[in-house]
This record gives C-alpha cells, sequence and structure tokens, in this order.
C-alpha cells in the first residue's frame, strides 16, 4: 500500500476553543483540506471539475475518534489515503498526527483519525451520479 | 429614530478560543445573524430574493470596535439598525451588548460596536446593481 | 425511552459552503449546541461546572451520516438523547431534522444523524476523570 | 518602508459560503494567520508569549474593505505590515490579494483591506498593559 498523501496544518487562535485546544469540529475542515490537496495533487481541482462536469463531492459519511488535542501554533500533519473506490463514492482514511519538536527524535503523535466517505453528485440536483473516468483514472 | 432590532445570540463552544473569549472574526457572524433576521422580520428572505430577483447583498465594508469580551454560555443582544439607505446599498449599525444574569438590576454592556455597509449585486457576475424596490419599500 | 431534547437552529450564510449547502463539518457545531441545551435545561453550565469542579466534557468519538443538505434560510430541530451513560463519559444520539413549511403537513425531514461519546477529563491535565456525581444525578 | 510580511492562503470548501464566494468574517481569520506567521517569523509564538508573560494580544477595532470576491481553489496573499506603535498596542495595515494564474502576466487583484488595531493585554484580567519589551525590539 502506498504512503499516504500528507498535507502540513498549523493551528490558529480561529482553530481553538476555551478548553485551550482545537474544536472537535474543525478535524473535519483541516481532513477536507487534505482531500481538496490531495486531489489538487493528482491535477483535479474541483472547481475547475464543477465547470467541466457539473458534478462535485459531497461527504455521505465521517468517523472520528480523538484521541489526544492539538494546541495553538500547533504544528501537524494531515493525511487522506484511498481506503475504497466505488462508482459513485470513495472511502478515504485520514489521520491528524502532531509534528515534534525540530531536532527532537520523538514520533509524530496520533491526534485524531477517522473515515470520510465521499459521493460524487450532480451539483444541481444532489443526485448521486458516476464518478467521471477522468477522476477515476487519476486516483487509482 | 426608532429602536434597533434585537436578536439574541447564545455563546457556544464554537465561538470562543484559546483566550477563553471570543474570537474577533465571530461578531461579523453574530452582525451577519442579525441583519438576516431584520430582513427576514420584514418578511424578507434572503434566499427568495435571490430566486426571485437573481441579486443579492454582499459586504463592501465593515468597522468594528471591541470594547469587552464575551465568554462562554453568555447570552447576547445583537441589534441591527438602518443608519443610511442608498439606490445600492445601506448602511448598518450594529452593536453586540451582553445580557445582564436575571434579576440583576445592571444594564446590558457594550461588548462591541460597528458598521457594516451592504450593497446588493447580481448574483452571477458581482456587479453592483439598484437595491429591488421590494426590499426598499419594506426597509423604510 | 423518553423523546429526545430538541433545539431549533436556524441555517445562516456562515454555515454554507460553495456547493449550495451546509458545510459538513458545521453539523459538529450543531450537535454541540444542541448538547449545551440539553445541559443547560438540566440546570447544567458548562462555564460554572468548570469553574466549580475543574473539569470538562471533551469528544471522544463522532459518527455521522449525511442523508440530505440543508441551505440558507433553513430551520432546523436538533436533537440529543442519551444513549449509554458510563463512569467517564457518555454516549448520546443527535439528529439534525429539517422542519417542513408552516401549513405544510409534511414530516420533518431526516438531514444527518450521529452518535458522540463525550469524556470528562481535567481541563488541566486533560485525563480522563469521573463524572462528578452532580452531573450524574441530573442527567439519569 | 519595508516590504509587508506575506504569507500564502489557499480557498477551500470551509471559507466560501452559498453566494459562491468567501464569506467575509473569514478575511478576519486570514488577517489573524498573517499576523500571526509575522510575530513567528520574528521569533515570537503567541502561546510561548503567554506562557512566559502571562500576556497577549488582543484585536480592539478592526476595518475592512471588500473589493472583489475570493472563490473555493484560489490562492492569496495576505500581507501584515506595521503602520503604528503604542505602549500598549500595534496597528497593522493588512492585504488580501489573489495571485494571477501560473505563467500569466497579470498583477495581483486587491480582494480586500483593512486596519487592525491590536492591544497587548494580562491574560487572565484583560486589563490593557504594556507591550513586552522583548516583542517591542523584535517588530522595531
Amino acid at each position: 500500500m502506498a504512503a499516504p498523501f500528507q498535507f502540513p496544518i498549523r493551528i490558529y487562535w480561529e482553530d481553538t476553543d476555551a478548553g485551550g485546544i482545537v474544536f472537535y469540529a474543525n478535524y473535519l475542515k483541516f481532513f477536507e483540506r487534505a482531500r481538496t490537496e490531495w486531489l489538487r495533487s493528482l491535477g483535479l481541482g474541483q472547481q475547475q471539475l464543477r465547470e467541466q462536469t457539473g458534478g462535485m463531492f459531497v461527504v455521505t459519511e465521517a468517523r472520528l475518534r480523538y484521541l489526544a488535542p492539538a494546541r495553538l501554533d500547533d504544528q501537524l500533519w494531515v493525511t487522506a489515503q484511498l481506503q475504497q473506490q466505488g462508482r459513485v463514492g470513495l472511502t478515504l482514511v485520514q489521520q491528524a498526527l502532531l509534528v515534534p519538536p525540530p531536532l527532537s527524535d520523538q514520533a509524530p503523535t496520533l491526534l485524531s483519525e477517522g473515515t470520510v466517505r465521499i459521493g460524487w453528485v450532480d451539483a444541481a440536483s444532489f443526485r448521486p451520479t458516476r464518478i467521471p473516468s477522468t477522476i477515476l483514472e487519476k486516483i487509482s
């Protein structure tokens, strides 16, 4: 299995809450950014895909486990890895990892992980539609 | 001058940051909610207006002063008051006030205030357009 | 089984994305608001609990299914229902339902549903701790 | 006058709204990220400053003009430039610029600009306090 796609994300004030840690919903933002950058790394821009095909991805299912909190100024790696590919949807495994301080010999700490299922829909009707072959060819 | 439109807003975890207070950008969310409810109180639903007229409001200018912080569980009043009305745009004065505890004889505390200028645009081209008369009649 | 706690949530511009629908992470915000209001309805304010006990709830697991999109101006009911209660954590079932137009005879539409597991932790160390008895008594 | 500090920001689904453009409050998030990275480029980490000094910056005033919209997948430069420096606060000028497509000979388009005033406060009492000399030395 190939190494997962990785995308760096820095924690800003906007991401944190009064508990002093990253608000739990924001990991879904981070996962979405990493999926977007994974698609972009394959030459797939979502705005362009929508203009060309009239379709877009929507999330149909998400599961997350929260293992340790992230804090202001933390540097994360967020991953995206294709787990399963169907005709109308994809399932990805995604993780958020805390990058250890420079010159440290610590391994990254797993902060949260989950699976996200995305489906391809017609952008006007939101009806599930077959994923365009241009996408399937690039992600395989 | 008429009393300003008032809308109640409760502070949740999502609104706060690691400083223990409401993140400064979120007051613009609160102001937008109050403007939306002010329009709705006049019979103007924005989704419906867009379907009927092809236009929508966009913000062209915002000014805010932050006087005191809001915290988790706080109850606010957020106001919207028309200050100036032109052919292609409106200016509103908006405030966020902390509601004092029940049975207290304290006055509400002004937390932040600002002015927001909104312009009517064509939703496809984003070109400034004259505000539809149905809107102007209702807000006057 | 008792009827679930219900909390009304209106969809604003801030909740939507360029797909024209509510961004998927925002349902976790809505679920959090409903959990907060459920606790408040039982006399439990989270800011106050933290000051009194030094502890707070954090989310340890979340699962969501997205069935139909919500749009600008939509009115939702968001529910919270205790499913399981342990010594250090609770599991809730939560739903987001679209309220049908007034005078319609339609039933509410289920937009998304999920389960959220929250654990009680020491607010300084984030170590799992037994849920204070004042909380357990009120939620039982 | 020195060239302003510049920080790249990509537009994701989370940043957009149902108007198809970036929601107006989110420019304050982008401006905050650029201020944070400007401080970090000077060796000033905010989490660390707070632990060492017990203080933090809060925004006391913000002014923004919105000139043109940003959209999904757009690449921006967000700037931060010190305009005025006092004993208890700083004023910055900030801009969001649209990066033109690669190999294009277009200049960047100014999307929004503003001034943000930040004050140094005691993190517990929120009382205005003199900016620590370690900060003043580095920003001058």
